[in-house]
């Protein structure tokens, strides 16, 4: 019946080889060196190496010119996109609104450079406006003090490239994984509410308003100064955002007309300044932009503030929206990667993304990363590979040296339009109902961060989800599942006996299958449960009196073992012992065997109690049975 | 060659009850009230409840009068530990020495009532004497306001007890789960070290001191105020420290005559009383204890102080001792529990203690546990019951009435030395170099924890060692442990090839055992992590040219999975769709397959690539791969 093998008592690996393998698996798990250790000689070592770290060396010599079409179309169709967004977001964030036109003009150009998606489009993000506003706006008033507020926004920016440069550099792509799809729906959901709730300033066209951001503080806001509302500006809103919603509305329906949404923005835009300008709208109640000067962007490093009192905003402001920033931009870029086929190395994105925050704070540029919508558009209108970034770049360079001073009719109300339109689309209901009906604590992370978001703050309600998501992490191998094998008839295969209710139990014999790593935080926990499955066998009537004399602990699915895992399998081994039942292990994995080995746990159990195999260790059970029953085995 | 057997898509069980066994697993592993519910009638079964609740109830009646003898002995034997410890940690907290002794009367009363295990002695310890000195004289200076300081120290006690007993009560076993046998280790070694530089201060004979616990901060102090150090105070310090020591190496060299160490404090402490009485050590500059008022515990509850001006402060002294005490203490009675393979009950051990700790507090007494060293010496005196707690309160109410005066004259230094030499034993050298040699990561968070607590403070160095820990936690999850598998000769098992070398591979197909949840913090992992070993397979110059086309994954070891992991596997699968890779799963567990039914996972990858054994999975991967070949499936 047996197999004839035995369980490998291979001497361990030695530390450095384990700590090295360890480090590779945790930071280097894509291995992202194979190209350049794969060349022969030196020369084409240095080119692998200069390839891997700018991207534009390595696409660009290749580029087909009869794609450049595609790209120029796709540049042009996101900068009409670029234009009403950096006007609308930089209002969101409380800064000249001249400033997301400049956000579009030089990190593009420097992500071109560095970055290594085909169809990521660089523009600003409203959640990461959202944190700045809110970030900085606790420490000094944009509305008293606009210059100082706009350069801790540019230092902020400094430090989110600083941050995500660093990220990119140490391999630290591991922290994004912890912000989990169920914390993003929740969160995103959220910040698209709070953003809505705060363009009911500019659709109702009031002057007074809240600088809260949760539901309640807002609508008491609208209640008290509901006299300051102007019908004028809440039908001219009204239709804005029905006329986005139609095109939004159109491109679902038929994807292949995903350019008439794509445009509809900058045509609200036009058409609002059109109207702005001969109906003298200021007259009716409908505020508008404002001055915006000609040129392109003003060098600005020297505006960098570190100074200590503002500090703790800016690195905060800095951290928490380049993260949010990030992480959206990454998992974009992933999505988009995937349905071209390509890869995307996530620790080269955040490269890509820290040079572009850092060179665009020296050049009066905010936060930037790859929005979603920008993106959808740039990768519909057919773009082909990073060239569509500079051609937007392009255009906006001609926008901001001849067209700027147009803008300066745009309504507000337009840009709330806008606003309130993409934000329409990030409330994700349907995800939302997904999560609830598969998997219950997915759902109550999600609604921790949608419900702290719009109840509390943008941070809390990430906290508390990221909070949840951990906790759930820890939970996992804190309680890890095990089960009851039983063997399958007219097979050796042993499976749960929940799952497969035909499979068999060896009389006397209990065979449990172990999972996930046996440490600390579970160790009792285990030792707990397998002195309740013998209790729970022995007390089954359907047992007929069948009792429990040997427990055999299936560890193929245990990844590592810590040491107090090891002292509590010992200690199990011996209560079980002092009531005459036996326990045996099978196939440990290479890790934990080399644990169990250097700690002398296999010394101490003996090597007789180790099998490869469920099978093997039934038969040894009954001989191994007899023997401890004729002698007590030191422990 | 085949099984036979389908993987089983048995309906997914409701949410309530997984939900119920969820928390079942979470919060009553060990299933208390088993006794219980197996009663037949009602009576039965409340007198079941009350044994459940209250021990005494079961142990009381059926104690054996011939046992009493035993108990008897035990009882003084940790008296005459319990009162030079009563009186020196008292001093370590910086309250009154009587109220050390106070401390011995009340709460073992309440632990022989409501407590479950028969071995553990009751009493005060080190650490949490410690911490509540620092955590309230940071607030409260125990020289300048005595009365106000004693008070909250009372009011320290209170809140742990109700600290413990809610945890108790409401099933959070699990949280000390979380503190590892590795921090602890650390933790108390670190805390043993500071607690001996403490008394460095009574053994010199130093009137001026520092408040600061960190090795830097005492050696300056020393050195700063070297020119108060008494001669006549270091020579007693060295001659009592050294009988001491002397005594612990007898106890462990012949253990029957542990009764030597237990005794030896008590004669250290008469002998310094008489020679300080005799001699005037007073004025040779060796100070003494001083006045200690006759009586039993004055009433305390009118005293407990929740003035929100100090609430921080005790609420933070009473969590952290409260979370320290309670882990040694259910540690030490668990410990001493499996000598004798008895069972205890983490959360009934909680509920215990938090009365003991709430009633006390109600009687002038401060923060009691199971230390170690008394709970020792009660067991090797022959302890049989809880009466031995008992026994020790009417021995030390005794010395409340009658004898409290005569401890007047106990020097300084002679409790300086009990403490050192009983924290002495306390650094645990010996496990530190065990975990440096089987496990680095453990040794390291040990170090954290030791360093920590010696080289900043107590509070620092046990967050940094539960931080590591965590990070610990976390990284195995993140990180989890994929192995390629080789089937073994002449045999249908398959394990890991790295492990087993004789292992082979079938042609075109890679079999990889995942282990561990599959979730968000580690999704991204498996995907690339797959993909890598697809591409180092296909490198690999052994398999001559043989590349990959199907990949079956063993899921057996993956306990659990969630929307983030799912979705991750369904991309992983459409990538490889793209290069004409395969993949199948093999033997998704109970919980993963619901998820994957409910989240349509079954469905959008088709039932025909789920197999029960890898056996099976090699047989119908071949005809698969030509079934995807001829028409790609819609995912």
């Amino acid at each position: 019946m047996g197999t004839g093998h035995e369980v490998s008592y291979a001497d361990p690996r030695s530390f450095g080889f384990k700590f090295g393998s360890h480090c590779k698996e945790t930071l280097f798990p894509d291995d992202p060196f194979r190209t350049i250790r794969n060349r022969h000689t030196p020369v084409a070592r240095l080119k692998a190496t200069l390839d891997y770290f700018v991207p534009i060396f390595e696409w660009l010599p290749k580029y087909d010119v009869r794609l450049l079409q595609y790209d120029i179309l796709a540049g042009i169709t996101i900068t009409s996109l670029a234009i009403p967004q950096g006007i609308s977001y930089a209002k969101l964030a409380n800064i000249p609104p001249i400033v997301g036109l400049y956000t579009s003009f030089v990190p593009p150009l420097v992500y071109a450079v560095f970055g290594s998606s085909k169809h990521l489009a660089v523009g600003t993000v409203a959640s990461a406006s959202m944190i700045m506003a809110n970030t900085i706006g606790a420490e000094v008033s944009a509305t008293e003090n606009p210059t100082l507020y706009l350069h801790l926004v540019f230092t902020a920016c400094f430090l989110t490239g600083v941050f995500q440069f660093l990220l990119g550099v140490l391999r630290l792509g591991i922290l994004v994984d912890f912000l989990s799809h169920s914390t993003i729906t929740g969160f995103m959901s959220g910040t698209a509410t709070i953003i809505c709730l705060q363009q009911l300033k500019s659709i109702f066209g009031l002057k007074h308003f809240t600088t809260h951001t949760d539901v309640v503080h807002v609508f008491k806001a609208i209640f008290k100064n509901r006299s300051e509302m102007r019908w004028q500006s809440v039908v001219v809103g009204v239709v804005f955002l029905a006329f986005l919603q139609l095109t939004r509305f159109i491109r679902k329906k038929k994807p292949k007309l995903f350019w008439v949404s794509a445009i509809a923005p900058m045509l609200v835009v036009i058409i609002g300044c059109i109207f702005a300008y001969f109906l003298d709208a200021e007259k009716h109640g409908i505020q508008i932009v404002g001055e915006l000067k000609k040129g392109l962007n003003p060098i600005s490093i020297h505006h960098l503030n570190f100074n200590s009192q503002y500090l703790s905003a800016t690195i905060k402001a800095g951290l928490v929206a380049g993260a949010i920033a990030m992480t959206e931009g990454i998992a974009i870029g992933r999505s988009f990667a995937i349905l071209k086929n390509d890869q995307i190395d996530g620790n080269k994105e955040m490269v890509a993304f820290g040079l572009m925050n850092i060179i665009g704070s020296f050049f009066s540029c905010y936060l930037t990363t790859g929005p979603f919508s920008k993106t959808a558009v740039n990768f519909n209108a057919g773009c082909k590979s990073a060239l569509s970034n500079i051609v937007m770049a392009i255009c906006m360079m001609f926008t901001l040296l001849f067209l700027a001073p147009v803008f300066k009719y745009t309504p507000l109300v337009a840009l709330a339009a806008i606003i309130m339109s993409a934000m329409l689309g990030l409330i994700d209901y349907e995800e939302m109902h997904h999560l609830f009906k598969v998997d219950k604590f997915d759902f109550l992370i999600c609604m921790a961060g949608f419900l702290g978001v719009t109840f509390l703050s943008m941070d809390y309600g990430l906290m508390l989800s990221i909070g949840l998501a951990l906790l759930r992490a820890l939970l996992y191998v804190a309680r890890p599942a095990t089960c009851k094998l039983g063997k399958m008839p007219g097979t050796t295969l042993y499976r749960d006996m929940e799952q497969y209710p035909d499979g068999t139990r060896a009389p006397g014999l209990l065979a449990l299958q172990l999972g996930s790593p046996i440490y600390y935080a579970n160790a009792n926990y285990i030792r707990e449960r397998v002195l309740r499955w013998i209790q729970d066998e022995d007390e089954n009537p359907d047992n007929k009196g069948d009792t429990v004399e040997f427990v055999i602990l299936e560890l193929s699915g245990v990844t590592s073992i810590d040491m107090t895992g090891l002292e509590t399998l010992l200690e199990t081994r011996r209560m079980l012992q002092s009531r005459k039942i036996g326990m045996a292990f099978v196939n440990p994995r290479l890790g934990v065997m080399e644990k169990m080995l250097k700690s002398k746990f296999v010394e101490k159990v003996g090597k007789g109690f180790f099998f490869l195999s469920i099978e093997d260790a039934i038969d040894g059970a009954y001989s191994l049975r007899r023997e401890m029953q004729e002698k007590p085995l030191q422990v």
